[in-house]
């Protein structure tokens, strides 16, 4: 590349671009770790896009109605540190740009969502951020749609790599988005063509603009250093109502002896290469400072949307009260005042009329009760929407001709759906929940860790969720996916057993605030086992004693879900038996482990013989109920499943793999024997 | 569609078609359950494919050189159930036909790979068999450039779905299928335009075959029920040199009322649905059986490849002997005798030498031993070469224009590869192994699960196995993801703590030949902590004692990989306060499970405090371990993570999370107090 002329060409440009590049060298090198060569081959677009159209206030970050940048190639994390401390956002200092990943900075080595205002999501795991972004851009649409446009205005900005566009969740994104006609979804492909491995031509030819050109994109290609085509293209972007792609070529490392290098993708600390770039761009201000003048500029654009921002105050406040209200509540997570009572009438109406329901079908009652009153929800399933009875019949399909419609057609993408879901939920104003079959928790998995790290409550829908489905066989049969989604930190997952426990579970995830919750939900029909309305909700003890012993208490059985009836059948074998037996239903082991040592130690006291019982394997964090405080394999025993399922009506299984009420009850005589 | 019309145009093939349409019917009606409209809609393209291309004998399923057919769209397991019991498949008789989707029954609700020959791969989970195709076709490149092409000369045929299609995982596969020039794959699109939700059209608009163009594939586009075009377009697609995608334009659960709607795609079990199909097929036969001419038509079919099989097998006799050897070795996954010498020769010489050494670094020496000795290992790596050490310097890139080259470069492609990686190890006559970060198991899991499921000895390099990788932060940080793999079952998790255990390790993973492995490896640089050479293999016993109390034994500390050290620092920090402390390696929970007890018991004695040290939450096992056959929560504890990690470099990470030989040591004398 030849620097001087890109320089002389657009000097004001060239220098706060060098700005970007520069506090890049200079974090990576104190840092001794990190990648260089992404933001040094994209300052000049970010810069384009900051400063001509990004709508923003660095003083006011969390404006509702600024445009969203999602920095997907999160590994370029200095691009973005480096934009948030140059446009003035307070918390973004020089020093946190020079601790830039180390402890308890901000700046970690990917952005990560809550550490800092302007960090919209966390990224870093390849192609999320453009799936995520989908989910911005659609609650963009939901929330104009519904406040007006001069509420909801704003576009979704991405940048994605090579990388990104390699992940097959990105194939999901573009897709979908194509649909959708997201047409306020702008992402920027940086062409380097360089990956850790080399050129990208090592792994792939794809035609990328023919790729999104196929799922209905508006694609243009641009010189990724010329500000000029740049601007020029992000403004026919924004005019287009398709989602956009630009195909930015660039150089990665730009300016660097790494340049176009796969060396210049990752940590250039070496001080020789350093200077030799610092010199070439004509910077000549020492390590993280920036000369006062292009700060000054740099500053001026973090105040530029100012002015539109505080006219937006003005617009918002001309909305009716209660407009407002709605929208500041469901952008808080607060829940509406009357959630409770609904959630207690259908309790008790559930305990009355003791349903004989599937808890994927008591779930549609509960959401059928609860999506009326909680307008920000919205629903969705991957192509499995009776299947999982996410919909209700008061939501209509999301669609270009019908964006007030609060149920999603996923198609068969997991993995798109859940990202897309955790973008509604960070963009505000949404509560997102969307079903597949629990089996699938595999394909959902990257996007369920993101939504756990990020604090953001998304509520996956997870039905059939064991053996209990039949004859789909082994491949869509969970045994190991409760384990998975319980080893996870700050998840919540529910199993619960009929219809109250359903109702409840919904309850406390569509109140969480900062937890995700996986809703794991049976096809088959159970019994309802909470015949005996109580206005708490015990669900939210995480376990809590649903049929004590009559007699001397000698076995606790400990169960979840479609095996709580299993536990209660094998109990009145037992008390036939003259067996004292307790059945402790435990529908969240993590709200149990939440609660204080008494109340544990109340549910769980020493003494009895413990047995668990769940349709999965007992790694699914078993052992601390079953042996702890209490001790010795020789006192505990679990039912359940050691390898995978079989094709087979739900019946023949739970016979063959041997978890019924008869194997419960002998399991509690052997122990006691 | 006008049936009759199709029915006078080509009535033999009609016939044909007709009994895999009516055997679907009157399966799914028995089973009351399953999928009608894939097999109906596709039975003319399977049709056309099995009786004049396909290259099998049915009598020999297990031919290496025949023909792989693979049915992505698994739902529509009767289409292969039914080809396979036309074809005279011994196993598949008409009894399992009459038990489909029944316990025991080979013909499970979807195709199980090992329930029966002619199943070449499981398949469901939508989006795996495309890509797990592209490791067939793959596998058979390697094996033409190897044994020459009078041994390998086959053609991978895919059935795919529009839900294949959507999945994410399938445009990894097509863009790294298109990259290969994977000339002898050919994939078929079912384009039915139907999913369960509705048309395709709620959710995707893609142009499918402007994206098959764009990642270098050759399109075609035929009507899926004319055999002739069917015909001519398979020929075209043998004849080029890039994988192909025919998109058949089909109408699902054809000449049924329920054709053409998402009602077509689940079970049609209506007996006047069913009789009405049947008469508009013209079939007058009764259920379950095929006129005897069909059958016979059939039956010849299956018979067609007998003499190029009987070929094949003379063709193969004029191989050198030790050609064939090598051949059959590796088709029947027997590691080289040398093996056991070479690991052994490592062994001792890592004992001696006793190197610092990241796990990932001792993996690439192990494997510099190994890949030059098993020349049926192909290494690769998700863009991560340098990272995960995968590469040794005797094997080059597979390539176009390299076929011999037994090293991958997959692209950012974590689920593709691993798909893909299955494929090898079902086609035979290949040992993959391929890494990625560990936190990217979340992109591999679909097809780690089903490499279980299907008992194949695939192999996962996982290496940055913890907070140990330091600056990049919790997305990069597995902490959930030894629990995953442990819980899963089938499984066999390694996490060596040095040299000595990753050379076992690996000679475990490459010797078994049911079960896949995944190596959880470090970053960062590890102690040798066995410094005492031992012939015999002792990871393969899952744990054992490292370093024995001195003195009364009051304490057992047990930690994996990176955190044995961390155990033995504490151990000396013990011993010098009197406190006697054995330290347990454990490498491989699934290994000690499966010792017997006296063994268990030996390592893990009554008695003394038990602490487990590892940098990933408790959930991953632990507490059989701690709290199995001792008892008492206040008589053992475990020092490691207990939520995400965060971006700091790595010692100043363990420190502030309290992995640390101190902290070890302070639990043990809490417990002890």
């Amino acid at each position: 590349m030849d620097l001087t002329a890109l320089r002389t060409a657009h000097p004001d440009h060239w220098n706060k671009a060098a700005a970007i590049r520069t506090l890049t060298l200079d974090a990576v090198a104190a840092a001794n770790s990190g990648h260089s060569g992404m933001p040094m081959g994209m300052a000049d677009v970010a810069t384009v896009l900051f400063e001509k159209h990004l709508k923003f206030d660095a003083a006011a970050p969390n404006w509702p109605d600024r445009d969203r940048f999602i920095l997907s190639a999160g590994h370029g994390s200095m691009l973005l540190y480096s934009l948030l401390y140059l446009t003035g956002y307070p918390e973004m200092t020089i020093e946190q740009i020079k601790n830039f990943r180390q402890w308890g900075a901000i700046t970690a080595g990917h952005p990560e969502y809550g550490h800092a205002p302007g960090i919209e999501t966390t990224t870093g795991p390849l192609g999320q951020g453009i799936a995520t972004a989908v989910g911005f851009a659609m609650a963009e649409e939901i929330q104009r749609a519904r406040y007006g446009r001069k509420v909801a205005d704003h576009h979704t900005y991405v940048i994605a790599g090579d990388g990104c566009l390699m992940e097959g969740v990105s194939q999901e994104a573009i897709a979908f988005a194509g649909r959708q006609q997201l047409g306020k979804l702008i992402v920027f492909w940086d062409n380097n063509n360089i990956t850790i491995d080399g050129t990208v031509e090592l792994s792939d030819r794809t035609d990328q603009m023919a790729r999104f050109r196929a799922s209905g994109w508006h694609v243009q290609a641009v010189d990724g250093h010329d500000p000029e085509a740049i601007d020029a293209a992000i403004e026919k972007a924004k005019a287009t109502r398709k989602p956009s792609m630009i195909a930015c070529k660039t150089h990665i490392a730009l300016g660097s002896s790494a340049q176009d290098t796969s060396k210049g993708h990752g940590a250039l600390t070496d001080p020789k290469l350093i200077a030799d770039a610092k010199a070439a761009y004509g910077w000549t201000a020492p390590a993280f400072e920036i000369p006062s003048e292009i700060k000054a500029e740099w500053e001026a654009i973090g105040k530029r949307g100012a002015v539109e921002r505080a006219n937006w105050d003005i617009r918002f406040a001309s909305l009716s009260e209660r407009k407002q209200a709605d929208f500041t509540r469901a952008y808080d997570r607060e829940v509406p005042k009357k959630l409770t009572s609904v959630i207690r009438a259908l309790k008790k109406d559930a305990s009355e009329t003791a349903p004989k329901l599937a808890t994927r079908a008591s779930s549609e009652k509960v959401l059928a009760a609860i999506n009326p009153l909680m307008t920000e929800t919205v629903g969705g399933s991957a192509d499995l929407t009776g299947s999982n009875n996410t919909k209700t019949p008061d939501i209509d399909a999301f669609m270009p001709e019908n964006r007030k419609g609060r149920y999603v057609y996923w198609g068969i993408r997991e993995h798109g759906m859940s990202a897309a879901m955790n973008g509604m939920a960070l963009h505000g104003g949404i509560r997102p929940y969307g079903g597949t079959f629990m089996a699938f928790t595999d394909y959902a998995r990257p996007a369920m860790r993101l939504a756990a790290l990020m604090r953001i409550p998304t509520v996956f829908v997870m039905t059939h969720d064991s053996i209990g489905l039949g004859e789909d066989g082994p491949t869509h049969q969970p045994v190991e996916h409760l384990a998975i989604s319980r080893a996870t930190p700050n998840t919540y997952v529910f199993r619960p057993a009929d219809t109250v426990e359903t109702a409840e579970a919904w309850e406390v995830a569509l109140s969480s605030k900062e937890t995700p919750s996986v809703l794991s939900l049976t096809r088959q029909g159970l019994p309802t086992v909470r015949l005996e309305h109580k206005m708490n909700n015990l669900t939210a003890q995480g376990a809590y004693v649903l049929a004590d012993a009559e007699g001397k208490r000698e076995a606790i059985l400990i169960a979840t879900g479609s095996e709580v009836a299993i536990a209660m059948a094998a109990r009145e074998l037992l008390q036939a038996e003259g067996i004292g037996t307790r059945v402790v239903s435990m529908p969240c082991m993590e709200l149990f482990a939440e609660q204080d040592e008494a109340y544990r130690r109340k549910v769980l006291p020493a003494g009895p013989v413990r047995v668990g019982v769940e349709a999965a394997v007992r790694a699914g964090g078993w052992d601390r109920w079953l042996l702890g405080e209490r001790g010795r394999e020789a006192k505990a025993d679990f039912v359940g499943m050691t390898g995978f399922g079989a094709s087979a009506p739900a019946n023949v299984l739970y016979e063959k793999f041997g978890i019924t009420a008869e194997a419960v009850a002998e399991k509690v005589k052997a122990l006691l024997a």
